[in-house]
């Protein structure tokens, strides 16, 4: 079974903003900007993208799929990591070409596949007017070459 | 006086995921997508984007500039609705192709254009494997008609 999507094309303004038809408007490359939270902490754990296929299989089975521009391939979060996402919630935006998901994330609760919780982990900083970044102290709750090394 | 950043091309991957050079990554359209936080409840306001220009304007003046892609113009928030953003935290994600901005919502503490504090004021329903939206009850905070209308 795959869900279909109401086209945004057929709402007008106030439909499209106010009303109840979902209407997600992906862009030219088919896809939608996804910002996963984690349940409680309301912290941001990854900023990811879907398609109409993903957005249905996440709706479909609870749990997040996402689309993987680099593989260019369905990418099931956690498949090889065991990271998996628990869907709470789905929020759309009043436009609706962007999505925010609220998560549980299972494991070891490692979104990031650098091993940390989020991958929001460094900060700008200005020292002189130039811009650098600075480590926020996010722990790695795995190690990526155990994981995926080799 | 603009800021520059470190081209990301000139980092290997190590640097670019583990460094502190900020060398953002602006997509085909010279822009990169921010997720813009409350300070304190870090609920999602928004989601939208900047250029090299605004971003840094936002870092120069800790004050929210974004790019606005359907007036192809600078956009400072809350230049007409006085819903201004006073930046507290930024921080990159890491790949660098997307920032998390952290704010202080200045005003009525709106920062959606419908007059409510977040854009995402609906969420995803399935009935019977249909997907709607229901409002989750975020009350407007100004009259969109008075502060844009006329």
């Amino acid at each position: 079974m795959t869900i279909s999507f109401t086209d945004a094309k057929s709402l007008n303004h106030d439909q499209l903003e106010e009303g109840t038809a979902f209407a997600p408007r992906f862009d030219a490359h088919g896809l939608i900007t996804v910002v996963t939270l984690e349940d409680g902490s309301n912290d941001v754990l990854m900023v990811a993208h879907m398609n109409a296929e993903t957005l249905s299989l996440t709706l479909e089975s609870g749990i997040a799929h996402y689309w993987s521009r680099s593989r260019k391939a369905i990418w099931k979060k956690g498949e090889t990591s065991g990271e998996m996402q628990e869907v709470i919630e789905l929020r759309t935006d009043c436009d609706q070409d962007c999505l925010v998901m609220v998560v549980r994330q299972t494991g070891r609760g490692a979104a990031c596949h650098t091993g940390r919780k989020s991958c929001f982990y460094r900060k700008v900083i200005m020292t002189d007017g130039t811009a650098s970044l600075e480590d926020t102290g996010l722990p790695r709750l795995f190690d990526p070459e155990a994981v995926y090394g080799g």
